[in-house]
């Protein structure tokens, strides 16, 4: 298959992109190079040396069969060039990376605020509106997030997108099926709900073939194509806005640094390793199946409670491990019943939290620990205003 | 109270300014003039001769006790005076009209698509965030739409915002209470479902006083206020992309223009004349009442099938009627059943169509028939792409 892969210089994108490559596919990467971007904006970067994407592209292209192509765009505001790239590409698949993905860094501000908002929103309108006008069959993945159930029914198991529902009016019972309500977390959070209802709108009115993938929090640094070269070496991230629990919580105890709990440590999160990420985007690119709604999967492989994670990870390091004022305005006590239902049929061999993969983490912490800003590491954004 | 009123240089937003300044209240208008640069980018103007909005106001207040002050500012953009002025002004309320309001408009192109979706959306984030902010008890009022609900459970009552419900997992069943399952049909409807997760958002997060009223199509002119001088005449849209049916209709029957009917005319629609929808802003902004989440009101007097409006019409002038290809993708033969519960609580008295206000208005659209350009009523915009 021909697939573009938007956002493809990222954390999942470039592991999925050379997942995909990997196994045969042509694949084109656009990217506007906003996580780097970003990343100098905070005056923040990827523990792991990272290498520009023009040479991240030419060592794969090196060692391996199928090429990646490379087009450096922004998807948000330069329609006329990504028409004509469509057109030329004639992709059989779009996968939908490029969206400003960190909470913390969409509560920073009332400016990031608006671009989180902006920019995953236009990205998301462009990609469909086009996608409707040029060639109606091909298929979107996008990547959205299992944060916008929320957490008010989770102590049930949690459905893929869709509830069977009874709604009461008056006298009246009315039986359908709904999309799960949204109750997001933050601005972030909130796009990828907003974006639903994009998904839906355009689905109904142009017949889009549309798979949303509502993904947990991501672990785990490298993937079997990013291990061939030490030039594919994917970013890791640590800072207070980009770093996610369970890699910090790896990159911290790595240092000697004590690991920071925000609250109660009793949050529940769904996890999923990077090599898995890259597996669910093949298998949803190669699902052949024809869909007549919006598509949704839970991409997540095991839930933990957060001060159980840090406590597995003290076990093996003997870390200290330190309670911080939540920055986040939030249920501390939620609960989380999910499990990737619909991947494990496409064929999902879930990666699970093991000691030896944690030790394999903490070698890569240790292996760049020269490189880490300590400063860098504290959650600095607040949900307070 | 102190009122700032958003787009209050608008069809409804200058209505209810004046109402809200003729019944005591401190207003002060905050407008970009976008609706007056739209009529230049569509070379399209009102029907009746509206003055600028310096004049409209001048007049006003030599005739008002109440003075109304005018800022001009966009409100998607100009953050750091926005701010200033809230900081300034010390509202009680604001009146939310601030957003590009035509779904023709909306399904132009991609530009105007994307318009639509920045402009209504950050607009909203803008004063959301200022208003959590500064000072947490001002009472925002947003212009929803009823087009968030969809034709689907439509012929049953619609409720205000909220359906009890049972959602159904599989042997658990939760009872719970959820936001009407949106099915928008335009990208402007669409903005207006996206808006409703912000106010959930920003409610939930900040404890806002929010009040949303799900308003349906505005019809008539003037109002009590806008006949006390000339120049303080209210805009009149019969364009293709800004003019709504029944008052495109009425100035189709004033002009001997068949009246254009898209698709079968099954249409069901929700009505309310434009005295009722000041009244309502009132009504709204002097509601006393604490909520502990997002008020939803439908703000409707009654509804009509189409065609039968157009019969209505045509009873009483003679015209002709003219079936044309529906340029919107939508169920032709909806059902519709609501009723402005909340509002009539608070003391709405519902101004039904008559024949006599049927005469009214055509009298209004003879008057200015010289400044028609009848090249402008047909709708051109289209929703397939």
């Amino acid at each position: 298959m021909r697939i573009i892969v938007l956002g493809g210089d990222g954390f999942c994108g470039w592991a999925s992109a050379l997942r995909l490559s990997r196994k045969g596919h042509d694949v084109y990467i656009f990217d506007n190079l906003s996580r780097r971007k970003i990343d100098k904006e905070l005056n923040a970067s990827s523990l792991t040396p990272i290498k520009s994407i023009y040479q991240r592209i030419k060592v794969w292209n090196k060692i391996n069969k199928k090429k990646i192509k490379f087009y450096k765009i922004d998807i948000s505001k330069e329609i006329l060039k990504l028409e004509s790239l469509i057109k030329k590409i004639r992709p059989d698949t779009i996968v939908h990376f490029a969206e400003q993905r960190s909470a913390p860094y969409s509560m920073i501000n009332l400016k990031t605020r608006n671009y989180t908002l902006s920019n995953n929103i236009l990205t998301n309108n462009n990609i469909l509106y086009l996608i409707a006008k040029l060639k109606r069959n091909i298929h979107l993945i996008h990547l959205g997030t299992m944060g916008v159930y929320g957490y008010d029914f989770s102590k049930f198991l949690l459905p893929e997108g869709y509830y069977k529902a009874k709604l009461f009016i008056k006298k009246n019972i009315i039986n359908t099926k709904i999309l799960h309500p949204a109750n997001p977390g933050s601005i972030y959070h909130l796009t990828k709900a907003q974006d639903e209802l994009l998904f839906q709108f355009y689905q109904k009115m142009y017949g889009l073939k549309i798979t949303d993938l509502h993904q947990g929090v991501v672990w785990g640094t490298n993937t079997k194509e990013t291990l061939l070269h030490p030039d594919l070496i994917n970013r890791y991230d640590y800072d207070g806005d980009y770093g996610t629990v369970l890699n910090r919580f790896i990159m911290q105890a790595a240092l000697n640094y004590p690991l920071t709990l925000h609250g109660s440590g009793n949050q529940v999160r769904p996890f999923i390793n990077i090599n898995n990420t890259a597996d669910c985007i093949l298998l949803a690119a190669q699902n052949k199946k024809k869909f007549n709604e919006v598509k949704i999967f839970n991409q997540l492989t095991e839930t933990f409670r957060l001060k159980n994670l840090a406590k597995k990870i003290q076990k093996l390091t003997n870390c200290k491990i330190m309670h911080h004022k939540n920055p986040r305005i939030e249920n501390e006590n939620n609960t989380l019943v999910a499990k990737p239902m619909g991947l494990i049929e496409l064929g999902l061999k879930p990666i699970k939290l093991s000691d030896n993969l944690i030790k394999n983490e903490l070698a890569v912490s240790k292996r760049y620990s020269f490189r880490a800003d300590l400063n860098k590491i504290r959650a600095k954004s607040q949900w307070r205003i």
